[in-house]
């Protein structure tokens, strides 16, 4: 048989259901999300880290779905009405996937999602050329490789709460985020929390809980 | 002379200064704690980290001051009105100190905080007990160490905005917070972010900024 | 030449002869399991960690072998009478062939064995519905990957002795099951042992030996 | 106020109530036995990682206590009926610390508990001596730092449930005990478990719940 | 007897006899002074890492030295005509006795040497400010901790050669420069080269050879 | 739509705009080649670690760019006017890749660039035959994997400014090059500064920098 | 062109000529055999980590060498007259390629060497029925993997000379060969020494540099 | 009791009785020499690893014993007629109490011991000069701390067996002798050997094993 499915998690978080793809077959994958739009169609599903085979079988199975090829996620049931708003910046073209993954994410779990690429620190006038946007949002997600710098210059610059996702983009010593992962959780700019190398579903999930429940900027 | 003190925090952020005692000599601390409050004497100004030669020359130069030899922390000026609830919410009694500071950094970034103690994994009735208590909060702070398993369990039970800090509680490979960190950076609980090893500090600033800004709960 | 085969491992520790697959040509697994059965043809030969070409090697040179694709093992010859009772308690579907190694591996270690699937610690209500088969058992393997948190939270439920197997289920951090191990080497719930990641067949071997000489339960 | 004791594990567990020393101040530490012997004067209450300070403020308030220098652990009430039998073996003198704290602990958790020392594999003789008594226990606990090989000799003479122990003597990369535990996790003998670095208790409390539970061993 | 003194680096390689204090004792540290004062007294010989009592060694035997308690260096002979400008950019209060060990290592390798402090990332103003200088110099060290974004921003506003220096200053995960390392090492802003952790010695030097070489400025 | 590209580079450092081309497809190279070609036709643009299929598409679509196999890199555009020598001294063979992406670098970052190879520490007279070309050269970037010794051998030779590069050649604890990294931090002959882990890039752009404005030896 | 032959190392020390096939062309290996062979035809040449096409490469261009597909080594030219004699041992049947790289190396260095295989420490008896062939020996080397206790049995059975090789047989934490490294470097066994994981090549020159200078072992 | 002497182990290998200090009280180490000296008084018994109180002891208790501040050791009975010659050498003033324990082992383990210091690779021209000194011992102990360089070059210039000693001396990424013991185990130069960090005396037991046991040189 399959997987126990947490049918249950709206009502105990207000949070939609998600299937993890990773390690799982295409079948697998496909039956999770028939199984979970049946008990709640009037709910979003969403789907990640699905492979380009999970991706070709949802699109067969579910013509319904919204399946994205770059933040590789698949979407079924109707989108919530957002409620405030997140924005997620990213450092280089190749944070790309974990920045869109971030995106989707907030989105379906209730909130608007904007993005800002490509302002890496090392050109510092990208960056301050939209510094009016990040006092904007709700809540921030930073997303960044290599060296993990951008969270620290963005947290300096706002006091809106800030979710930082180290990626595995870079080599040597590089190679898997830990350079990344160790500058965020050493920030010297106050109040940056972190999540896993590459989890731009963590920081999706952690900014839309945020940005959903935060006063209308007018009022704050 | 000494450091350049980042005077103008509060325009950009909204938050208080804040004095880092680790590496700094008493006469620093008081001297960095005297000239912030000369500039925003409307304010409060928190120091951190202070070792107990620290907090004594405090307590003699600035009578004031607002010491605390738990959290290792000093406040000096008028707390803000809060707004906005954080509850702080700790695994053991060994893990009281970094609690502590989490709490009053919360409280002195504009929010109010409580505090629910020992409701470790291994005796979950004392965590079900108080399980109303977490989804009245506008944001959590989760505090463990050894294997850091409580925000696994507390974020499956609400979608209330979580940050965890992994303390570093333990012996052998526990030592030094790494396994409590990776747990929490791995948490199978969605939306789970995470501060750096023994950072109530931080985890208090993220917590705060979330809280002060959140929809009254009536109105959520 | 073959290897200098252990077929004496019976008489010195009362366990049946185990066949290691990984790392040997197909030819060098279907020669041992022959050499093996042949000297004990009375007894169970368990063979582990056999790939797709090892497994079809094996189903075609030997037919009477018992093959299974998930836990990636074979058994030929007649499975011993069982005596207690093991229970393998799993924390995601992800984990299953880990779980399946190690129920296999304690059957032919001479024990009865039944399991529990998809009772992570992020939805508790799972794994309290089944609260009571925990405490019928003579021996837990609990297996789980991710943050590894199972084990606290099974172990400090019941005393019956528990085995926790780390998996490598996990990405960034988690990849190769670090993080779980780590959480279940320092988990505060007492008397957890642990075995090496994806180890299900180590755990299955000690759970059996547990539970082979167990009082019978009503004589506890 | 204090800690929130988790005076029911008793019930849930069949264990007794234990008290961790480290990072408690010494009336914290003697509080917590005042509190749980109170509730459960028939009971006997175990407290482990004492430091001097602590023990001597235990012989002072709590002088029905039996305290041990070497195990740096008290124990306080009346010791349990054992049924069955743990045997520790310890591969070199400066593992007695480790050694000392399982026996005491297995011992408070319902079985009897022996010794046997300095039978470390660089002189294997040693060991082959006393090669009977492995056999005559109903559950074994290994103790070894440096290099950490006894528990696969050991696990390669016997089939009695064994859960081995890494120590953090020796220095270099052998200093802080991940050699041993390494070596521990991938011993070639099966069914070998592990507990943390130095953690003589969580062996202690595994050991115990096998053993008396066991068979007794004629009925084997 | 002594060490080997390798007297003849300077006709090798242009730069002074250097002694490093770490692990020696202060009759060593002043021995070694003395001897290589005598054999190039038209030279400044320089002596690192001198803990207190070097220091004081050092002050009573050999007046004529230089001794700082910062840097924790002592310099004995007449310091070289400078050529060519070194600036040292420091981000944090706590980064101190590191730049002041990469300025007077310069100093005495032949080139006037500045500072600039407290110009963290996290205030991004307070670096901005001083901009004018950074293209004004030679070569540049930059000395950071925590995290060690500095030369990433440094360096994408410069085109000046760029040694940085990773500091032990954090905790957590931060203890010991890990963090500040890695990130220097991958570094997105281009050409940046890294030396150990707190090798401001190292960095002095580098960077003295660079700036003693290069061409006048209005010459560029 | 494409990266925001950094096409200001050239003002603010004087160095030429660079694509990095791993993690790009071969579209996004082109493109990224053919734009900053456009905006800058007087200068070269330089793309590094290119795939064969990306080496591919770029000889199709820029026919007059200039793409070389064992650097893995391209070149569009006239070189500039080269200034100043760099020298790159690689240990062996399999150092090659590294060795030419580190001179080309420093070619289109505006130095002349040459190489010796196969001079590795085991063979000290290979590196004592050419000793004389060290002192030559405005700036040395020395390659090397296994244990990294080379550049500690040749920083006690010379004090031209060296840059060292470690390889990720090796197995073993040496794979990945970790190895490597550490002796060249650690080196004990003074001055060396080392970029990431086979970053020929890095220590190409960090060399000619030093090299271009270099006092004419003669003049030195 | 090629690679700087070290033709020389025979003069130098006693030694071979030795091409080292990882990471090279099966043309630059044929080339660099070729080469080595001409200028010393009364010699023999080893190659070693040769894949698969490397070894069909030499079968065809150099009839005459000596291929062999476990150890993945060639030799060219007459191996010397023996002298002094090694033992290898090895632990598990999967540590075969190790064990006959270094069978092979120390025969092309001087030396006569035997096998004796799977002798692992979980099965004591097969170890001790081959004890006296180990005394007869002028040097050891014992290659093991997983915990890789094989070492410690072994030196403490024996005074001769022993060199331990650990290898990257094993998985979760014992994949890549940490653990059994570990074990071996510390070792309660007086005099072992180690080589980097997996080489046998290493092992084998240290072996056969002592056996071929032993004293006729009746001469002892 | 005391610890299970080891008495018998010159019997089995050759080697005299060790006493290895650390993690031992005063005491307990006079009482092993104590009762090693009494069953062997015709041997020398080596004490290693002894802290001041140590030394202070047996000075005290044992008048005849040979007690050195230096290498940490002491010696008690009468040194055995040397055979063979080992030749220690030191890179830096730092490594002597290391190669001073591998000295007074290799002497008490049947050898004479010499020793070169101070000839780091930093300064080629000191190894050079003692270049024939090499080639005249039996056997070689090469002692390094830092960047661990010294073996590989030592190892090229000789074919004398060679067994490297990694330091811990060195401070940020050197601390501990990780760097030293990993460019060690990955040395380009062939047949090195290693023991563990700071380990003089694994060192030098391997090492007199070999000289004890080799052809006179003349015979060679
Ligand atoms: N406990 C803490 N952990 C991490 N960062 C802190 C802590 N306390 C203060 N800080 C940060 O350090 C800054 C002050 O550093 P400093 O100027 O060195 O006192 C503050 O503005 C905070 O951003
Ligand atoms: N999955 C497994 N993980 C670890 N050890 C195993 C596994 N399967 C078998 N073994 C051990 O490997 C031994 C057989 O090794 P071999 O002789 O190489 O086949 C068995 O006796 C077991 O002790
Ligand atoms: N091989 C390389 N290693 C590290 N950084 C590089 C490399 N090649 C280019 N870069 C940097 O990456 C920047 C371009 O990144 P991108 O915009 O993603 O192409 C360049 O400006 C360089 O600073
Ligand atoms: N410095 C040392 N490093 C490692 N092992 C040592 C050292 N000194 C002695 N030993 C070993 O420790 C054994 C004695 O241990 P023990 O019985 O605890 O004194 C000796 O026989 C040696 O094998
Ligand atoms: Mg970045
Ligand atoms: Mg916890
Ligand atoms: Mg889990
Ligand atoms: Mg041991
Ligand atoms: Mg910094
Ligand atoms: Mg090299
Ligand atoms: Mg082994
Ligand atoms: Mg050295």
């Amino acid at each position: 048989g399959f997987a126990r499915l947490d049918v249950d998690r709206a009502r105990r978080t207000g949070d939609p259901e998600v299937v993890f793809g990773q390690g799982k077959t295409p079948e697998q994958i496909v039956g999770a999300l028939t199984t979970l739009h049946a008990s709640h169609p009037e709910r979003a599903i969403l789907a990640t880290r699905l492979d380009g085979e999970a991706r070709d079988a949802i699109r067969l199975a579910l013509p319904d779905a919204d399946v994205d090829d770059v933040s590789r996620t698949a979407v079924l049931g109707p989108l919530p009405t957002p409620s405030g708003r997140v924005l997620v910046v990213a450092a280089g073209t190749s944070d790309a996937p974990v920045a869109a993954e971030a995106m989707i994410t907030a989105r379906v779990h209730g909130t608007s999602a904007e993005r800002v690429d490509d302002v890496g620190v090392a050109g510092l006038h990208r960056l301050l050329a939209v510094r009016d946007r990040l006092d904007d949002a709700d809540a921030l997600i930073v997303v960044a490789g290599m060296e993990g710098a951008l969270p620290s210059v963005v947290g300096g610059l706002t006091g809106v709460p800030l979710v930082a996702v180290p990626t595995s983009i870079g080599y040597g010593t590089g190679a898997g985020g830990l350079a990344a992962l160790l500058a965020m959780l050493n920030s010297c700019a106050p109040g940056i929390a972190v999540v896993n190398v590459d989890n731009g579903y963590g920081a999706g999930v952690h900014a839309a809980r945020i940005a959903r429940r935060a006063r209308p900027r007018d009022a704050v």
